[in-house]
């Protein structure tokens, strides 16, 4: 949680932490500023002091809202830095930083860096820096050892806007199952009004739209993908495609609060009309490894135990796994799951055994995702909820939806 | 151009350039790849030679639509590179970069690095590869003399996604307008059927819903601001303030193409019902601004001298200006505009009088946005249109829509 940052700090042997870039999707200044429409926002945070919030002066209004310690870049015209450096924008940028960093009185010691902006201007920025205030060096937290540890439990607060988000995402996935099979269907294909095949670009539209409706937002597109590229876990399917009976869908939408803020992660594989005998052996088999596993779920665990516990399931049905075939791509060729909140991928990391760090404890907030991979039999299958550990060390899913494999068209 | 880009490398003594992140939602990337559901790729492009994008295992299908070179990261396995790190995580990400680069040949010279990621686990990684490759040195792009160079001169087909793109806004902005001007009015505040006051939070909903419904996004918030919101040029609005008349709304919409593609930027300030006459004035002065500089554009000029003349024109009009005074928060406070294409902000920069690379030539699309704002008196207005240089050298506005401040209720 948020108070667990100047431990954390302390903990890693840094001084400060400093989250740069926009205030929307960018989970670091999110997290410490709330968000808001600040197009280039710099927070730092220096162990054991409330954060300071950087900003441009158009957009003094929307950092003011933060209800952060503000500071105004117009403190430090860009007319004098760049007279100062002689026309160099390098060198003018990177004395704003170190204004703002001699102001805030952070002079020295280690910076633990966050933030996504454009990554090859701010290494120089960062490198001439160093240069100029020889007693600091930056470093990314490679490890997520402070500002992803504390966001990797979640609030009481964070809860509740992830399940929204879930609940959100279950209405979505329902209106979307009706209008499929509300369709007509001429030779295995399902037909628009207007008598031209339904297509996988339909569907998105349909999903976009339904989620904006709803307050929501999907910053990487949503995977809907049938028949060959449901065998391909990150394919998020093809547009063009039609929308036939007896073919696995699989349906991934991982959308977000409007701006970038909390994700919800959920996954169902579908077959319209009916679903072929190899399909349903799949579906079985995903469906039986999934219960298994959250039926196994047990505070206080690595999450890479699960991990390596459905490798050994997946392989007892004589599947691949990453565990026995690294790289493999037909099987079970992923993870169990991953952490959830700002990043729609964050800690507990669950490939990472050696690292106590990603156990599942109270605020854990996580997805169980196990799936099957054929994308030579034209197939895949995975199911997928988020889940999260109360304060209690319980295990809670957010909402509820059928798993159901086949949809019988209307 | 993109086939500009070699040439601009060896302009800039620059040996290759890397562009790394997801695929979506970062400029960079997406210029070079296309773009796709790719959450982590790595574009390397030596001069003369054609790019490489690197890409994870699951992604591979993405990856190949991009009709690019592609290098699977399975190649260069994580669990051997922590073995031979001995489990650190750091140099484990340094090698695969390595061994990339030693793969396609680019282990000296200058490396130029773009792309929109995470900037502090980015830096230590590059500092780790510079030791690991001395014979490499990478920078970032602080003068936008290479890539962004490219980008900021459009080819026909980006001209007509960004035209397509600015139809989706007009109909979008009439669509605002007639559903604002369709409500009742009690008390001078805008009544929803419900009998409670129509929101700007209800407004932006709507927004959100209308740009889906056209396959658009805005992944940064649209401004529809009213009152002394409209004062301040970055306040995207309060949700919770009540549309009321005779009060200017700034209405700046800048969307894209779904999933980061070309953006358009486009404002309209509007009073509801009726216009008091200090907002008619300064709206007058705006308008007459706006379309003194556009009878005045002429290609092969830099974009800074119209910032110049139009502050000229301001100043002559009693107004403060960022020319007269830098950081002033009251009259005319920003640039006349810039560029668009990928980036909401690009090249041609309007603030650089000393940078030739800023004019405008054939391909180059641009805002032109004055406006004037008095936060203290409760208003502000601004009018913004996106416009595009033709290769023999005439402007051309990409969509019309009119400029009338009072909206009439109906």
């Amino acid at each position: 949680m948020k108070s667990d940052l100047d431990q954390l700090l302390r903990d890693d042997h840094a001084d400060a932490l400093w989250a740069t870039g926009p205030a929307q999707h960018n989970p670091a200044v999110v997290y410490l500023t709330g968000g808001g429409h600040m197009t280039a926002a710099d927070v730092f945070k220096k162990v054991g002091e409330e954060p300071v919030l950087c900003h441009a002066p158009m957009e003094r209004d929307e950092a003011a809202r933060t209800g952060l310690k503000t500071l105004n870049f117009s403190k430090f015209p860009l007319k004098e830095r760049l007279a100062f450096a002689e026309g160099d924008h390098l060198v003018a940028s990177a004395l704003l930083n170190k204004y703002i960093l001699e102001e805030i009185g952070l002079t020295s010691g280690k910076v633990l860096v966050y933030g996504r902006t454009q990554v090859g201007k701010f290494y120089s920025i960062l490198k001439k820096l160093e240069e100029m205030l020889p007693g600091l060096s930056f470093e990314g937290d490679i490890n997520d050892a402070v500002l992803l540890q504390a966001m990797a439990t979640k609030d009481v607060d964070e809860i509740e806007r992830i399940r929204a988000m879930g609940k959100v995402v279950t209405t979505v996935v329902s209106r979307v199952a009706a209008f499929l099979t509300g369709h007509a269907v001429e030779d295995e294909i399902l037909m628009k009004p207007d008598g031209t095949p339904l297509l996988i670009g339909d569907v998105k539209g349909k999903i976009n739209l339904w989620l904006a409706e709803s307050g929501a937002e999907n910053p990487e597109d949503t995977i809907f993908a049938i028949g060959r590229d449901a065998g391909v876990p990150h394919s998020s399917g093809t547009p063009t495609d039609a929308l036939r009976l007896g073919q696995t869908i699989v349906f991934d939408i991982f959308p977000c609060e409007k701006g970038g803020g909390y994700f919800y992660d959920f996954t169902r594989t579908w077959c319209l009309g009916y679903a072929p005998d190899e399909a349903i052996q799949l579906y079985e088999s995903v469906k039986g490894v999934y219960h298994q596993v959250v039926s196994e779920l047990e505070a206080g665990k690595n999450a890479a135990h699960f991990q390596n516990r459905t490798c050994e399931l997946f392989e007892d049905l004589g599947h691949q796994t990453p565990r026995k075939n690294p790289g493999t791509e037909e099987g079970y060729v992923h993870s169990l799951g991953h952490g959830l909140g700002l990043n729609v991928h964050e800690k507990p990391w669950f490939s990472r055994a050696d690292d106590p760090t990603n156990s599942l404890v109270p605020g854990s907030v996580f997805t169980i995702e196990p799936g099957l991979y054929y994308p030579d039999k034209g197939m895949g299958v995975r199911l997928e909820d988020t889940y999260y550990v109360t304060h209690d060390g319980k295990f809670g899913k957010f909402v509820d939806y059928p798993m159901n494999l086949v949809l019988p068209m209307k």
